[in-house]
């Protein structure tokens, strides 16, 4: 019997974060490499103490393959690209290159823009965060301008994270980046996303009856 | 001949930021894996411009290795990981535990002591993240209080690049967290992080003469 890929998240939200809770991640990852998977879940109340022992932040989401449990989206992410060259290529050059650019989503963009969002939240769209973010926002601009797909001249899962990280409602209304709307818009046209982000919609509409 | 190992970085910077520019996260895990290199430098001024097709975002390190380039300290350092199991194990559950919490240092914590540092930098160490922040050092103080190193009962790269996130002298000084404090202090007394820290003082020490 093959090992089980199971992806784990909430067993509910409220409506405001569905089609973001980084489960999606996952999901669409699987959708575009072919890989069989499952989703089980940890229950939204008290997540904060929950299931500290599978994810010390309380967060979701996090991965189960055979005998590893793995969590963080952006290593789950890197874990599933080492079973399938459609979301990494395989020659050094590619892998190093989609290797920098999940990083760069993560730890150059995703660091600036979602401080810069929860600061937003109350309210404070100009926080002390704006020019750092809008300097990096205008830099990867600059990179997308140039290219088609971020790594390798072809999809990875590099664009998977990048598009997931820029793809945010606030972000995409703060700022004119017509390249990167561009990128948003060709990647998350890919049939894998949207088929894994009907599939969280559904996943947490279907709770909504239990509960009720 | 070997391919030869690169790490680039600025010639020369500030006293401020050295000994914390993030070349010393490369320098330190080639230390580790006993990886022979050469350090090479791209010009401090006008760095925003001189080298953004090597760094779209103008920063330092990247390396070179061979015919592979590849930027973002997270990323190289998982790109070293791949030659030396003295910086990640073999084995599928050690491997997988390793990378969950280096991408956990770069998402999980330094996506929120980055931002509150770069604004308390204007003097608002009270500021709008500090509430965030100090829940995700707390949860990591719950781990660290269980464990001497994050994954697979030994030094991995993960402690590397956490240890290194966690060392900034203002963080360490904002709240009181005793393990993660002895944790900071076991894994920066190993003398590959001595030797690293050593050498790029030395590094931009030397700038210093050629600048005067």
């Amino acid at each position: 019997m093959a090992d089980t890929l199971t992806i784990w998240t909430y067993d509910w939200v409220p409506p405001g974060p569905r089609g973001f809770v980084r489960d999606l991640r996952l999901r669409w990852a699987a959708e575009e490499a072919g890989l069989a998977h499952e989703v089980r879940t940890v229950p939204f109340d008290d997540r904060e103490t929950n299931h500290l022992d599978r994810q010390p932040f309380g967060q979701v989401p996090f991965l189960t393959d055979g005998e590893v449990s793995i969590f963080e989206s952006g290593a789950c992410l890197l874990h599933l690209a080492g079973k399938s060259e459609a979301l990494m290529p395989r020659d050094a050059s590619g892998a190093a290159a989609t290797l920098q650019w999940v990083v760069a989503a993560l730890n150059s963009i995703e660091m600036v823009t979602v401080p810069w969002w929860f600061l937003s939240l109350s309210g404070q769209e100009d926080n002390g965060l704006t020019g750092w973010m809008d300097k990096r926002l205008q830099q990867l601009e600059a990179v997308l301008r140039e290219r088609e797909w971020l790594a390798a001249d072809r999809f990875t899962v590099a664009d998977l994270v990048m598009a997931d990280v820029l793809r945010v409602s606030k972000l995409r209304a703060h700022g004119e980046r017509p390249a990167s709307e561009a990128y948003v818009a060709r990647v998350t046209d890919r049939s894998a996303f949207r088929k894994a982000h009907a599939a969280q919609f559904a996943h947490f509409a279907a709770a909504d009856e239990r509960r009720a």
